[in-house]
């Protein structure tokens, strides 16, 4: 390693961005790669070695033709003319590359060649590269977009607070494609590919201290310097939570991590005790992956494992209160058992038939206000730290005002309320609406039970490290 | 009891319905439920006070006025009218009652005094009541739907074969509405409200023998006949698979079902042996009732529990491949071990860097083709039980030809193809596609595998009962 690398800031919010192999062919990765690169305003140097122009801009037929000043190289060329390309960005001292093309490592011994090659030319220049087999980067907040598969744009560039890191381009644009139809807010998006050079430890450091960043959540098939990155990540967790994904946790699943990326993916039960030890989190699939962040990012922890179940409809009570208390291997949840004055607020609040114990049935007779009411008696009970709220929008009763009415409860709650809603085809819509304004919700009484567990679990985790400074 | 009950099936296609408490007024509930009954093209005779006309249909102003030869009648009023209206109808030998007013036992004292009244009714004439508090029924096939809340009815209208029962109505059509987004195939929804005469036993029995039903699905809080409801059980689980949410399994669901239905719960641990027993699969929430319930009504079972995985991003492959090795608690699966001929006509069909053990991984460079040329490997393969195949729509040269590719291999395969699948803002879109043309699909790794499993207890169920008749 040379100590005069440089700052991973010009990478995620470049000035000026080079690309290699753009192109004007519609539907090439060139195009796409270029036609999305253009709402990020950056300067945009296309090079392409017979085009004058591409869409518009003024096209450099080599490499050594561009001007000073660039950030970064996109790579969008096929895996032999890759290298070459890196070499020549290298030597004219552009600090990161991006190569999108496989054909790499994770192909066989030829592939594994070209890598090689590429790890050497990181290690005569200062130039570090992300790839190759990468997806590249999306920061919504800098509208800087290289990923040429749908992934859900619309819905992430809004932004938020997790940074997203994966090692599987298609688990990470797949996984955030579905997650964004509900709401996510994401800060960053890194396609780690093979990882030639940089690698999770990069990227974990970086946004550690990334202010925007307020979770991580990675998804790695193995891990390049395990001890460091445990240890990184043991700096990280006081100030933001960090999850990880690792894959390949069974012997079938290690056997194809192998296949996939040529990597070992390591003792399961060790990487479970270390990540306890070091304050990560670990899930087990794309999709809790994404509602974990989701929660980390927006909610506190919670400060104990008492959980009040708000419901128009006493079957979900019912089944909340069964997920809560029956899978007690992970990180146990309880019952909260309500305080008299709470009961009492909330039957003064709704019906004399309506189930003021816990798990509180307003019934399908409740209205908007009903509910407001009753959130506010559960959020001021001290025997309560988390509150999962049902929000119906079928009983003839309930308006869209329900939104409003839990949101507006979420600032003033020092205790985190997670919401579970259906709505037949406007499901997605009503949990998107929620996250809008700043509520987090899931489709399904599993998930939101499961998710308050994430955030048990990082109170846990809090104390812990606190008690080993 | 008395022995001249009337046959369920003037319930499920009746000729001539009264509504008593049809109403002219926007939405009023009287009128959702009228305005819901008039594509179903039966003879409707709306039942009220002052109207002379209900919707242009002719208004009887008291049920005694009502015509012979009525089948069902809907009371759309209050508690307290529905029960003077429900010995009027009795009075008139109308064969069957659904009540859709609340206000009965779930609500107190005062409410169990006017269910009893109905009892007593039940006790006294021919007539037999669904309900009190139920949302009715909803039978694709026939047109004919009471319920009068959102539920998805576009998508489940085109019919299946699934019989949907469930204790909670809100359960029942939140859980079906979210279900049909992406395909699910209902050939009846019965709501059995507060069951005051009318339970989960009598419907076993008739779907239990309805030729067009492939499969029952049931949401109960408690079992009224239990010992008779496992018998019957066992007379339909050679035929057709019976799934039963039992929900009250932990000690905080049993006391919330008693204050949701004033019902015990049960023993848990007994429902679970005698479940087992009796060839009844268990599931645990609304999402995995109507999971295992779509793939046991469109899927074969499973010979054994070897599954293969087909996949265009490796780690999905991981990923399922941890989920099929990890949970060995439930419906153990394992990685199929793939023959020699099945590696090589893989290879065969696709390129030299594809990874042709299982799970396959034919890249994101993979085609329609591949696919479809693979799965026949897979199918053909004795030592693969099952196969998972993830479709993903963003590799560049995967077209939406894609599903027919897998559509084409449902027919003809004797093992079940299970599809995955995650397309950003397209995902229920595709997963409906799929459903429609014939592909059981599911958004997530988790669910996919878990399907995977109902089909694996299905085949040793069916075992079961063979070896003790």
């Amino acid at each position: 390693m040379t100590p005069n690398r440089p700052d991973l800031k010009r990478l995620f919010n470049p000035k000026a961005i080079a690309v290699i192999g753009a192109s004007n062919r519609e539907g090439s990765i060139g195009r796409i790669i270029f036609e999305r690169l253009i709402p990020s305003l950056r300067k945009l140097y296309p090079v392409h070695p017979r085009e004058s122009h591409i869409m518009g801009y003024t096209a450099f037929a080599e490499i050594a033709m561009l001007p000073e000043g660039i950030d970064v190289a996109l790579l969008a060329t096929g895996a032999e003319a890759a290298v070459a390309a890196a070499e020549a960005c290298a030597v004219k001292k552009i600090p990161f590359l991006i190569i999108v093309a496989g054909g790499f490592g994770e192909t066989g011994a030829a592939g594994a060649r070209l890598e090689a090659r590429l790890q050497e030319i990181v290690s005569r220049f200062e130039t570090r590269i992300l790839g190759p087999n990468s997806l590249g980067v999306f920061i919504p907040g800098e509208r800087l977009d290289t990923i040429f598969v749908e992934h859900g744009d619309k819905a992430l560039g809004s932004g938020g607070g997790v940074t997203f890191i994966t090692q599987s381009g298609s688990v990470g644009v797949e996984a955030l494609g579905l997650a964004s139809n509900t709401g996510y807010g994401m800060r960053a998006f890194v396609g780690l590919g093979n990882k030639c050079d940089l690698d999770e430890l990069d990227f974990l450091d970086y946004f550690g201290r990334d202010p925007e960043t307020t979770c991580l959540a990675f998804y790695l098939e193995n891990i390049a310097h395990g001890r460091r990155f445990l240890e990184k990540a043991r700096q990280v967790t006081p100030h933001k939570p960090v999850l990880v994904l690792k894959a390949g946790r069974t012997a079938a699943g290690a056997r194809a991590v192998s296949s996939h990326t040529g990597r070992l993916a390591g003792m399961d039960a060790v990487v479970s005790g270390a990540f306890r030890q070091f304050g990560i989190q670990r899930v087990l699939d794309d999709e809790e992956l994404c509602d974990a962040s989701k929660c980390l990012a927006m909610l506190p922890p919670a400060r104990g494992p008492r959980v009040a179940v708000l419901t128009p409809a006493g079957g979900f009570g019912v089944m909340a209160a069964d997920y809560i208390e029956a899978d007690q291997r992970s990180m146990p949840l309880s019952m909260a058992a309500l305080a008299p004055r709470t009961v009492r607020r909330i039957r003064d609040a709704t019906f004399p038939f309506a189930a003021c114990e816990n798990p509180v049935d307003l019934t399908a007779s409740a209205d908007d206000g009903m509910f407001g009411r009753s959130l506010d008696a559960l959020i001021e009970d001290d025997g309560v730290d988390i509150i999962i709220c049902t929000a119906f929008f079928a009983p003839p009763a309930i308006s869209d005002g329900l939104i409003a009415e839990i949101a507006a409860r979420v600032p003033r709650s020092p205790k985190p309320l997670i919401t579970f809603t259906q709505y037949g085809p406007f499901t997605d819509l009503y949990l998107r609406r929620f996250h809008d304004a700043g509520v987090v919700g899931f489709p399904s009484v599993s998930r939101a039970v499961r998710a308050a567990r994430f955030l048990v679990e990082r109170a846990r985790i809090l104390a812990a490290l606190k008690e080993q400074p």
